[in-house]
């Protein structure tokens, strides 16, 4: 009988893979940057994976075996062919000024950030060598940073991307390694996505946050002790770090306003109506009959 | 060697305990009345628990062998030694009204209800022989009903009791069949019970269904398929019964009225300061920093 030796875990590692890009820059290394990292690094050990973040974090990345080439200075970058910017929105849009200095090759830009039309329109000051494709991984957890990165955070998650101009194959490459780390690539317009996401999550983000405030101020420790999954589920976002969300609210005060406007009119009414409870019945039953399309 | 035939699941089955109540009604046999009903019947063999609700759920409630005996008619209370009243809130201020012509002894008295004041003054109208003690189970499931009804339900939860007067030997019985049920039984103020719960329940409630009544409206199914873990958290509550729900808005308006009051000018300071950020950091540090003292 001929029997094979297999290593531990060998059954569960994907075939190694021809790289899309040979040369991918990361900079910043957190829950997003370094779960495509580590991803990168299992799907295809021939490409160099280059990272770019402060000491802590690369000393944390190395220790983790994400990155191949760990440094705090974007120059680095020089010889990448794809750039993910992976930082806040506000320093991805600086990111970008400094790459004409530092990334001597053609190359696709992207990012992750969760606005769009800021970095998309500063993106048009970019030598014509850089292809810039905005990006937006969905999905993430209430927990960031780089401990939590796993490189199976995108599996089956949309990933949208906002192309601008004739890219010529650099969509096809890039739809290829946002597929490969096993998101669904879709191609959205740039004003949609921001729209969209001020809907879908950066209302939910702020209401959370302004609720999970509210009722600890109101209640205190003693109070928050009573509380049950209810609060704890609806305040879960409440976690998320506040540097990020700084720069979407600035980046995206102009969808996000009206989108709160409309949920504090919504409470308003609310309000108003508790001793009768009409409109209430009508807005619970109108939001349970949304809550039966979403996952549990 | 002497072998025990042990039946499948004896082990994890409680010791028959004497009854507290040897006869308890419960009145409504959704989540809360039928894990109750269900806890008890498994507790105590010798006891004799009597179901009232409509005619659907006592069908149900016998198929789950839920109940002793099932009635649409509160007339089989009439020698109970624990009435449960487990319907909506105002639906359980009308039953109290007829506790009088249809139990006939000396009797124990408790609701579920998620209001106290409404039930607790209602209940100054019961002839002497009984003993009213409100009271009310924390915990629930975002999902109501008796088919999600279990004996568990209630373990490691705070069940929260208002005893308005001199009880005797009332209070002592009904702390006993709270623990019993594997909950962890307080005492609480009246007032103090419905200013506290308009802030770790009703506000969170109001706020999940908005929430979702909001986001639903404004992207709609295409825009929800895009939508995550974030959001599904957020919303989870926006699954529960408006008819609930009418009831504690309607008996608590007073205590949720300044809650809701406070959360909208939380989200319109949020709304003016959403190109700075800084009161956005505030109140999303602040957030975070109360959300960590919840479990997970």
């Amino acid at each position: 009988m001929d029997l094979k030796v297999i290593q531990p875990g060998a059954l569960n590692r994907p075939e190694p893979q021809t790289p899309i890009f040979p040369k991918v820059g990361i900079v910043g290394l957190g829950l997003i940057g370094g779960s495509i990292a580590i991803a990168a690094r299992q799907l295809w050990p021939a490409s160099l994976v280059i990272g770019v973040d402060n000491k802590d974090v690369l000393e944390t990345a190395m220790r983790l075996h994400a990155i191949d080439v760990a440094a705090d200075d974007p120059y680095v970058l020089a010889e990448a062919d794809l750039v993910i910017l992976a930082a806040p929105v506000r320093q991805n849009i600086e990111l970008l000024a400094a790459l004409d200095e530092n990334v001597t090759q053609p190359a696709v830009i992207t990012d992750v950030g969760s606005t769009k039309r800021a970095i998309v329109d500063a993106a048009r000051e970019l030598p014509p060598r850089f292809t810039f494709i905005g990006g937006h991984p969905l999905g993430g957890a209430a927990k960031g940073g780089l401990e939590n990165a796993r490189p199976d955070l995108f599996t089956g998650r949309p990933w949208l991307l906002t192309p601008t101009r004739d890219n010529g194959e650099a969509i096809e490459k890039l739809t290829a390694f946002v597929k490969a780390l096993g998101a669904d690539p879709r191609v959205v317009d740039v004003a949609t996505h921001d729209r969209l996401l001020a809907f879908l999550s950066h209302l939910p983000q702020l209401t959370a946050s302004a609720l999970m405030h509210v009722v600890g101020n109101a209640v205190g420790a003693q109070g928050l002790g009573l509380s049950g999954k209810g609060l704890a589920d609806t305040t879960r976002l409440a976690s998320s770090p506040p540097e990020i969300w700084r720069d979407i609210a600035a980046t995206n005060a102009d969808e996000i306003g009206p989108a709160l406007d409309e949920l504090i009119r919504v409470l308003q009414d609310l309000r108003r109506d508790l001793p009768q409870g009409d409109k209430l019945a009508d807005v619970f039953t109108d939001a349970a009959d949304w809550r039966r399309t979403l996952k549990p």
